[in-house]
C-alpha cells in the first residue's frame, strides 16, 4: 500500500519554532498587560456540551460549530424513524453530545453561571485559547484560531470602558503597531433611530451602518430604503454619519440633535465620561468617536469598540463592547459587563507585514558546544551545566560529527556562538568561543563567557 | 422553558485563576528547562485528519479517538447500503474526516514527514499541548489532559539519553519533587528472552514484566507460564528481575549472564554509556536500573525511562525512551529518536498532595486602589499607570462602592496592598498604603511605594 502524503485539515496550521516564538511575543504582551491591570486567567475545556453552544450564534453560527461524534455504538441509540430521515441536523443532535468551542464568550458565560458562588464580583477575567469554526478557509481566516479575551463583569462603571482603552493602547504600543481606537455607543445609534422616526428599525439600521466601511454610504442609503425607511429619514441620518471634526465636536453637535431622545442623550453622556476618564492618563494612540461603527452583534448595549491598524489595511485587530445580559441564557439574569477580544492571528499578519517582530524571536540556543569526542565532550558538559544555571540556553552537538556539519547546525538554527575545546583549551582550562556573526574567536575562562553573551544580547 | 443547569462534558475541567497560576508554574518550569537545553517549540492543530490517527494506537486506542462530524449535509454523502448497516465504525469513517489528537507523538511524526525539507537534523523539539481521549473518566484520568513532550530525532548518540536524565532531574528539582528515574533498555530484555530460550516471545515477556509493579512477581510468573513459557525458563528469568544492589552491580551480573547474547550485551553497553555520561555532571535525584521496567509500547527499541515520585504513590510522572522508526508509518523510514513526556496533570496532583506550590502562585494584583469618587480616582489613576510602567500589577476598584465592599474584594482576591487617597493625601501629594496582612498603614510618596512592595515580595 502506498503511504499517503501526510497533511492537516484545511484551515488549520502547524507552527514551527520561529512562528511559535513570534506568537509568544504577541500572547505574552497581551497577557502581561492584562495582568498589569489586575485581570485573572481562567481556561475552559476545548469541548462544551452541544446544548451549551447551540442557539447562541444564530442559525449561521450553529452551522459552523464543529460537533464531536459520540463514542461507542452511536447508531444504535438513534430511533429508526430519525435514522431513516437522513436529516443532517436531526441526526447530528442524536449522535453528538459535545462540540468544540466557537468563541470564548459563551464558555465564559457558562463558567460564570456554573461557578457563580465562588466568584467575587466584579470579576476581571482574561482567557487566551483556541476556538474552532467550520468557516470556509481563506487568506487570514482559519478553522482553528486564537482569541485573547478580557472582560469585567458585575460592574456598570464606565471606568471599565476607560481601562480597556488603556489596555488596548498599551498592548499596541508595546507591539509597536500604530492603531486608531474607534468607539461608539449603541445608545447613540438608538437615539439616531428615534430621531429619524424609526426606533423600531434599530437592528436593520445598525446592520446597514455597520457595512459603511465595506460598501460605502451610498450603498448603505440604498439598503436602508430597501429595508423600508423613508427617503426623508435616510436623508436625516446620512449627514450625521458623515460628521467630521474631533470627537468633542461630534459629541457637541449630537447633543443638539438628540436633545429630545433620552437614550441618545444617555449614550452621549456615557461616551463623554469615557473620554473624560481616559484623558486623566492620555493614550499614545488616537481614540475617535466613529458614528458608523455599529458592530453586528446584537448583544452589545452600550459602548462598542474596534481597533484598526494605521499602516496595514486589514480587518479590526481588536473589538469589544458592553453587554447588559451575558448570562441570562444560562439562567442568571442581570449580569452586565464589558470586554474586548484581541485577534492574535491578525496581529501576527500586521507585525509580519510591517517587519516589526523583535530580532530575538526565533533565537533559541545561544551556544552550541562542538563535539570533538568523548574527552572533549566531558570537558564541556560541566561548563554547559554551569551556563544553564545562570540562564544561558545552550546545547552540545550530540555526536562527534564532522565540524562542518556541526557548524551548519549552529548556522541553520541561528545559534550565535559556538564553544570549542580541544587539547590546548583543556590544558589551559579555557574555552574557545566563536561569534558566528563576525567569525571572531577568543579563548576565555568559563566565568568570562556570560559577559561576552551579555554584551552581545545588549547590543 | 426551564433553563438547564450549565455543566461541562465529563472528564473535562474548568481551571480557575489559582489553578491556572499553579499549572503555569509547572508548564513554565518544564518549558524553561527544555529551552535551557536547546529544544525548540512547535505546535500542531487540535484536529488531525482521521487517517493520520487511525491504526496508530491499536484497536483499543482507535476506539478512544474523538471524531469530528463533517459539516454540511453529511448523511447524503453516505451510500444507502452503508447507512442501513448502522455499523458504528463503518459509518463514522464515512461521516468523519477529522479527529482530535490522541497524543503528541503521532502529530509530531506527521509534522516531521510533512516538513522534512525545512527541518535541520538532529531536530530537538518540544511540544506542550492538550490531548483528548474518550477514556472512562476517573480520579486523575481526564478526557482532556496536557502533555509536555520533548524529542531529539535524527541522532543515535546516547548523549541524548543522558541529556534527558539531566532535563528530568532539573525539572523535578526545580519543582521541589523528590523522584527516582528508572531506566532500562529493551535490548537487555531481548537478551533475557534469548537467555531463557524464548526470543520469539519477547512481546509477551515484556508485557508481563511491565505489570510487576501492579500484580507482583508471583502473578507475573503465572502469566508467563499461561502464555506458554516453560517453568524452567521462568525460573531462570525471575531471579534476574529480583536482582538487588546498585545499578553498577546489576550491570556486572548481567554481563556474565548475557555474555552469549549479542543484543543483550549491546543493551548493557548502551546503558553503561548513559550512566557514564550522566556521571560527568551528577544528578540530584536517584537514577536506577530497573529490570522490571518494560513499557508496554512496542515502538521503543532502546532505552526506556520512567519517573516515580518518592513521596506520593501515583503512576509515573514522566516516561519515554528510544524508538528506531518514528516516521516510517508516514513514508519516511530510518528516523530514530529518543524522547520523554511529562504528565502535567499528575505532577499537579503530586505538588498538591505535598503542598509544594510556591506561595506566590494565585497572587495577581499587588495593589487595589480604593475608589472614593471621581476626584480621588483621578488622583490615583496616574499613580497606577506609573506603577504599571515599572511592572507592578494593580487595579482601581471600578466604582465608589462602600469601603467595606472594596476591602472585601481585596481580601477575596488575595491582593496584599490597598492604596488610598483622600483629601489629606491629595493635599500632601501622598498616598496611604495599607498592608492587608498586618493592617499597617503608612503615608508615602509615589516613588516609595515600589520599595515597600519590593521588600514585601522579597520576604
Amino acid at each position: 500500500m502506498a503511504k499517503e502524503k501526510p497533511g492537516i485539515p484545511k484551515g488549520t496550521r502547524d507552527f514551527d519554532p520561529l512562528e511559535i516564538s513570534r506568537r509568544e511575543h504577541i500572547f505574552n504582551t497581551i497577557r502581561e498587560v492584562y495582568r498589569l491591570h489586575g485581570f485573572r486567567p481562567i481556561e475552559t475545556p476545548a469541548m462544551e456540551n452541544l446544548s451549551t453552544l447551540m442557539g447562541k450564534y444564530g442559525e449561521e453560527g450553529d452551522r459552523l460549530i464543529f460537533k464531536i461524534l459520540n463514542s461507542g455504538d452511536f447508531p444504535s441509540k438513534v430511533e429508526d424513524k430519525d435514522w431513516q430521515s437522513r436529516n443532517a441536523s436531526l441526526i447530528s443532535s442524536r449522535i453528538c453530545e459535545k462540540a468544540l468551542r466557537y468563541d470564548l464568550t459563551v464558555p465564559f458565560a457558562r463558567y460564570v453561571v456554573q461557578h457563580q458562588h465562588k466568584i467575587t464580583f466584579p470579576f476581571k477575567r482574561y482567557q487566551m485559547q483556541a476556538v474552532w469554526r467550520a468557516d470556509k478557509p481563506q487568506k487570514g481566516r482559519y478553522r482553528e484560531f486564537f482569541q485573547c479575551d478580557a472582560d469585567v463583569i458585575g460592574s456598570d462603571s464606565l471606568a471599565n470602558e476607560a481601562e480597556f482603552m488603556q489596555i488596548i493602547d498599551k498592548v499596541f504600543s508595546q507591539l509597536n503597531i500604530d492603531v486608531i481606537i474607534k468607539i461608539n455607543n449603541r445608545k447613540i445609534l438608538a437615539g439616531l433611530a428615534e430621531h429619524i422616526g424609526f426606533p423600531d428599525r434599530f437592528t436593520e439600521i445598525t446592520t446597514a451602518i455597520d457595512k459603511t466601511d465595506k460598501i460605502g454610504l451610498e450603498n448603505v442609503t440604498r439598503e436602508l430604503i430597501d429595508r423600508g425607511l423613508t427617503k426623508e429619514a435616510v436623508d436625516q441620518l446620512i449627514p450625521v454619519l458623515e460628521l467630521t471634526g474631533t470627537s468633542k465636536e461630534k459629541i457637541q453637535m449630537l447633543q443638539d440633535l438628540l436633545s429630545s431622545s433620552e437614550v441618545g442623550m444617555q449614550g452621549l453622556s456615557e461616551i463623554q465620561e469615557v473620554f473624560d476618564i481616559v484623558d486623566v492618563t492620555p493614550l499614545h494612540c488616537r481614540l475617535e468617536l466613529d458614528l458608523c461603527l455599529a458592530r453586528g452583534l446584537n448583544y452589545y448595549t452600550g459602548a462598542i469598540i474596534e481597533v484598526k491598524s494605521v499602516d496595514v489595511n486589514i480587518g479590526s485587530l481588536c473589538g469589544g463592547g458592553r453587554y447588559d445580559d451575558l448570562t441570562g441564557i444560562f439562567g442568571l439574569p442581570g449580569v452586565s459587563g464589558v470586554g474586548v477580544s484581541f485577534g492574535a492571528d491578525r496581529i501576527y499578519d500586521v507585525l509580519q507585514a510591517l517587519s516589526r517582530f523583535p530580532d530575538s524571536t526565533g533565537a533559541f540556543s545561544q551556544i552550541l558546544a562542538i563535539n570533538f569526542g568523548t574527552r572533549e565532550r566531558n570537558y564541556c558538559l560541566p561548563a554547559l551545566e554551569n551556563l544553564r544555571s545562570i540562564g544561558v540556553q545552550c546545547e552540545m552537538y550530540p555526536e562527534p560529527a564532522k565540524i562542518k556539519k556541526q557548524m551548519q547546525y549552529a548556522d541553520k538554527n541561528n545559534i550565535p556562538f559556538v564553544l570549542m575545546a580541544g587539547e590546548e583549551e583543556m590544558k589551559k582550562k579555557l574555552f574557545s568561543l566563536k561569534d558566528m556573526r563576525t567569525g571572531d574567536q577568543q579563548q576565555l575562562m568559563l566565568e568570562q563567557i556570560s559577559d561576552v553573551l551579555m554584551k552581545y544580547f545588549d547590543s
